[in-house]
């Protein structure tokens, strides 16, 4: 890759902005290493208030992505559309939503890269072709994307952005056939793991993988149908869950309403693990299994899996309080707010300097000294990924007077990188790529570790009995991918949903 | 008051802004009509990174205050000083902070209030007289501050703002002692609750009301004194703590080090009971005791004194839910995350129109069907002002499905008006005030309703047993006020910290 | 045109814009109707201050658009841009610029529509095809690429812009040959006025249509080549002015220097008579014309031509200063500051309401009282549009006194559109196209009126004797266009540059 | 002075502004080092449009003052006021316009000084006092501030800007008296130049020192009274002219209309003579004298004084060209555009640095090489302050080509400082205080230079011949100054309206 943006050296606010933003520092979890979700979507077909929708549907997906966000609505033929750098409630006020007119509209969050971001990558994409106005958005990571691109340049195409959508809109507008078949034919070429809305004047189309690697779920509001990556958004604007877009699946919305269709067969059922254990919202359903409550069993399970003795039981906010309460409940040692996160931490937050964090100013965790003192603290977190942020943690709580730190994973080590739309490090950081669990134990300078159990975990999610690993993709874990993965060209998710 | 700020109809980003923000709509709370916290004060004396760590003090403090915000150093002689609107994050940026130098600061952050708020009354608040530079900053509300000020301005004072904080400025300009016996004898005069921090050059003080009715703690972190309204912001910068200012005491640092003084002789101590029930950080500890601690024993307290049958346990959050915790854990009834509240909500967010909220978007809370469907759910909440949220948070788990809703609030009912620095309604709109606890009940929809007891709430906060009320101002639900407050000019806390 | 850009009420200034900008108002000449300016262009080959410089340049060349600008810059084969809307000091800061690294660069400068424009429209556009990085930017207009684009869509490509610089990106990576015979079968194709600059990694090709319409300057600063669309920009950032662009050629630098080439032959030259007349700045030269030195001869062969008896000459501001100072000193009337324009009004200026502007409240043109009473006032001024500015002129100096107006007009009858990248509004809104010189005088309110004439232009002007029309295009007054421009789907510059 | 603003290193635009604006490099007039004007004030009482007219009017003033601006109406005894760093344009937008309800307003426009400056100093300052609201703001500066504030400090005041103006309110309100009585004696302690509009509920006072230094004049709209600094500001919302304020006049407003009074006698009238030199617009009038034709005259007169043979005459844009065209119609050489100025520059413009400016690039002024090359140049300007602009300015033409350049100057040699409101650098800095004129002449490296006769001066302003000077004070070029300047304290002008 070599063209890239420019990189300035501090985040600067401007009157009039243009088509970069660059986050000065790496706010984001430069402690928490997290993996990084990927992007949300969602799409209104049939509602006057398509763009009101829209944005209170990608403020419930917001946690998806930080980076960018936009709405195109479609009225009448005529596509209007708004994208920026930054949250849904920074990038549109009341005049840019009353301005974005139509009863048809699909919306996207993106997640922050590390380094630099631009505009142009916002989405979602809008492209004129000989049959009219397109617009595509997308959340996930396509493995084959480099060698369908290389193909497209070599025959003469241009790019403006580095993203797989744009990728997608071309092979659309190549195909001599109508939009459905074209679109068709287009995902038939794609490998890896997706959920795609399109619209077209008149048109909405909503699609996902043949392994369901990234959720898509469909309600109805009245009249109307909505789309979203996850239920939460639903709720958030009243609409009624109706099904999840099955792998595979085609749904196209015209002016005789849902039209159901398939561009694959429905093989193997495998959607991303992480969903279940970090990524998605607590309130949210995928597949009909409540995260809050799944997250809880996974805490049952790892306290039978583990029982250690201890006085209090504390999770890492945000997403293991759910795990920490079940493995109190389960264990009968009371849960306590251990570790605190300050909610008012965001962008623009200037990190202490590495001498001030050195004289202890802490970041956006700090452990509560009166609640762990002179305790033996069980931790709970969902995964480990480089082990620096676990470390961090265990110091931290031990500095505020624990005497013993037990480390409970709620997911099996993590050792293998994703492609299908997560966000994760090079392969060699991954501790457990290359470290046993005793080594991680004392790479992190915890009295004890123990991970969630491959089955454990599979138990706790639930689902169908009848399904390969109850319809988890687990390949982060164990290897096992659902698609090819060996391209000459293959496309880690270094920077997901491009 | 004839002087007001103009007021616009919209909240609007400005590249040049000028002296007032005005909150376009009422966002903040509208469905939650909670008691507004009042303000934090923060300061450093004797550290090299005084604007730094102000900056972090501040912001582990914004809880307190999310309106406006200042820090003014001191150094050499020379005062440096930044005042914006908005969160600390917003207002200060890397220039800024390295800007201002020296080894003394005293900052602020200040809440929001209902309507216009203006940038003239950021704080601190930085005068010259006589004697010099001074800068002063507070936390609290003056009962007798009408009649001070009518006294100075027929004397022939002018006022630039409606603070408390300038009349203070006035009465110690207006002595013809030194510093500190001026700084005492104006505070002689002061009714109230209040905890101030004043610098000058070269000398810090610090000092609580009589009855320590505001939070202040000092710590140390090097040779330097920090200062701040809740240990948790000594704890994000590292510094240890040292103990509570205590009632009626002044703290003066200077190059000779730290003197003990007192303006007041310390009689009744009467801490606050809602910075214990709702308002201060759960990581933060008053008086030796941490509040998430003290809030789960108000749970269990809670459960002790009225146990109901049922399936799950809800907090509403963020405040309720460590007792919510304190109530499962009590009773065995499993806690779930029943409500879940949008982490990215904040100021700039569009509130759904009425039409909108009528056809079911939701705002900042939302109930979790999957979790209280077909279930009998246990509602914990730290308190009921006007009964409003309270029924559509009850209502709202009841088109999730919930089958029963208990309501179980962990203080007594809120009756009376509060003097000392929170912004209570009109008297009139207290349900409390007029309604009866099953009235209450009926209002909010609930299945059953109980208000934790008189007694409950001191035992759960503890701490010294000899202390009349355990030290704790319960004005607010027994009328018991630890002041005088019949005054024919006395000043509610209208707009608190004014 | 089906789809646009979403179209806001009020003109909102955002911290994290997005990716349109929308003019609330019509602020830009609501009053002054006049013809509108196209785009800017500037290079730079071979010199380590590249983004600088090119600052500096686009800076100078402002008044040739005011909605967007960007730089692109090419550093050892990456390249790095930035883009946004509004002016080069607005878009641009220290960071952004020191982050454009490298020893090339081309920038844009874009004028804005009467109504939304958009970010995505913002040049240089950057793409990645089969050769790799392209960067373009131009300035003008193409007739035929309606008919262009519909082929290149025919054949599965898509569009992201309405920018004719995205078709010609399109034609050159279509093309299977080498870059620069590449661009030239491109640049074969397009019929219309234009200047292009498009940059690779390692290679600046700078090119002027076969007609010279839109002018193109080369000069030296040091060893590095520099392009500009005026003069005036090679002047303000040091440089050397060496030579016009001729007409169809190719100027090609490569790390072997300059290289000349020619993708048409010279036919006949016709460069722009507007830019002569009132586009360029007074101090560009334009194939050895200085513009102010031959808007005074215009104004002295007004004189010539239509002598009036009067007691004061006074130009409308800015572009009639020098024309009105020609006219005063060849009749002997002395000229005087009859007009004045407030030098602060721009973008985000409120205009008055309907109401106030009837109250007598001016915008940013108002005539002097002192100056104008009771005088015989010879108003002198470069075009008539509309005719609506011309008449609230004429009134505003009547208004203010004067006795008598005589307009004097420095171009032949305005009757005609323009195709090469003049925004002229709806033909039959030309006043001249329908009214004869008598009537637009009783429309305009003057005691007399006269249009200089054609000759009178051309000699005004003056450059070779030999050329036809001294190389000038009329077509506007004359109807006599240098192209073809009977296409199916000719495309008036309806929004210039796209 | 120990108490200073925050000094960040850049210009740093900010989302949520504070209350200090730090100018990063001293962009403004860093070229030229022009005498800065210092405010404007603007008055209206008894028009519904109040805030309105304000705005338009204030923006008619915009060249005294750039730095702030605010504007405090009162509507039924309520007081509304916004104040702003920035243009008008930038601190006012509809909806804060719309708030400042009434039928009364003051406004103000404040210029900047080179270093920092802080919203603390915008004006009008709002006060609350005894009787009630009082808005103050002001155009001049008071010799004496100095020793009335430290009395005032003594008794006990405290201040919270470092303005002129803060020193009358508190005057005012320490007077027993009523307010038209208090403002007088307050006035008759004051020593300086300044105009002054004070607004108390349902009063507006407007005065001018008893030399009438600074102008102010009135005028109607309709019933309403308008006051403005300059006539042009009364044009500009079409409002008629009606009188200048007299020295030592006091005129009041009240429900009973006009009401005409007196502070001081009228003495001497000494208006400061760089008003019609340099600061006011040339569309406007002083005491009956319209700016341009004085200025036109003072170039006729300097012909007529210093005639040099030319081939043309030139202006340093925008102050100079009135004169320069005066020159040209006396001389009958022709006027010419031999210097431009870019009219996007401003304040967040990025300044070239050193390095780049060295090599040549321009910063807002440049010379018109093909007018001036070969050719012997008059220049005219209109004063020498330190004379490195001058320099800059004829090495500028030199370099362009031009033969000779012989400086004209519309003034005689600026040698004393100002005291009443013209920030002057140290005199030790003007360079006629110690060089002759034949040394300033070889410091511009001009081939000649003439400075117009304080005759000629007074001759070409003219006015009532039977005052002494006609009414003009001339103290920096003859140190004859109209007040008693001698005072332990003095305050120059080093930051004027401070």
């Amino acid at each position: 890759m070599t063209s890239s943006v420019a990189n300035g050296g501090t985040a600067v606010t401007k009157l009039w902005t243009g088509d970069y933003y660059n986050e000065g520092n790496g706010d984001k979890d430069s402690i928490f290493d997290k993996l990084k979700e990927e992007c949300g979507v969602f799409g209104v077909f049939g509602h006057p208030d398509a763009a009101n929708l829209s944005y209170y549907g990608l403020h419930a997906l917001q946690h998806r992505g930080e980076e960018s966000c936009g709405i195109c609505t479609s009225d009448n033929g005529t596509f209007h559309y708004h994208r920026g750098m930054g949250l849904v409630k920074e990038v549109f006020d009341r005049d840019k939503l009353e301005s974005l007119v139509g009863s048809q509209a699909i919306g996207h969050v993106r997640y922050s890269t590390a380094g630099a971001s631009r505009l142009a990558n916002a989405q979602p994409l809008v492209f004129k072709y000989r049959g009219g106005d397109l617009a595509v958005c997308t959340n996930g990571n396509l493995v084959n994307e480099p060698g369908i691109r290389k193909e497209l340049e070599d025959s003469g195409s241009i790019f403006q952005t580095t993203s797989d959508t744009e990728v997608i809109a071309h092979l659309i507008a190549r195909s001599p056939k109508d939009l459905v078949e074209a679109v068709k034919d287009a995902f038939a070429r794609l490998i890896g793991g997706f959920a795609f809305l399109i619209q077209t004047q008149g048109r909405l189309i909503a699609a996902c993988d043949p392994h369901g690697l990234r959720p898509l779920v469909m309600g109805r509001l009245g009249d109307g149908y909505i789309f979203a990556s996850e239920s939460c958004a639903l709720e958030t604007i009243g609409a009624v869950y109706e099904r999840d877009v099955q792998p595979g699946e085609l749904l196209i919305l015209d002016k005789d309403g849902l039209h159901e269709d398939r561009f694959a067969p429905l093989e193997r059922r495998a959607v991303c693990a992480m969903e279940y254990i970090y990524f998605a919202r607590p309130d949210s359903d995928i597949y009909g299994v409540n995260l809050h409550t799944s997250r809880k069993r996974m805490g049952q399970t790892l306290a039978q899996e583990s029982f250690v003795d201890a006085d209090i039981v504390t999770g890492v906010p945000d997403s293991s309080i759910s795990a920490a309460i079940g493995y109190a409940e389960q264990t009968g040692i009371p849960y306590e707010l251990g570790l605190i996160k300050n909610k008012y931490t965001g962008r623009t937050f200037i990190q202490p300097s590495q001498e001030l964090r050195e004289k202890g100013v802490k970041m956006k965790l700090s452990a509560v000294r009166k609640v762990v003192e002179g305790k033996r603290v069980v931790m709970i977190d969902d995964s480990i990924v480089r082990g620096t942020t676990s470390l961090r943690i265990v110091n931290m709580l031990r500095e505020a007077g624990a005497l013993e730190v037990h480390v409970r994973i709620t997911s099996p080590p993590f050792m293998n990188p994703c492609y299908y739309g997560i966000d994760t490090p090079n392969p060699a950081d991954l501790i457990a790529s290359s470290k046993t669990v005793e080594e991680i134990r004392q790479a992190i300078n915890a009295d004890s570790l123990y991970f969630l159990s491959e089955k454990g975990l599979i138990d706790s999610v639930g689902g169908h009995d009848d399904e390969y690993n109850r319809g988890l993709c687990l390949a982060c874990f164990n290897n096992d991918y659902p698609t090819p993965v060996e391209f000459e060209d293959a496309k880690l998710t270094s920077c997901s949903c491009d």
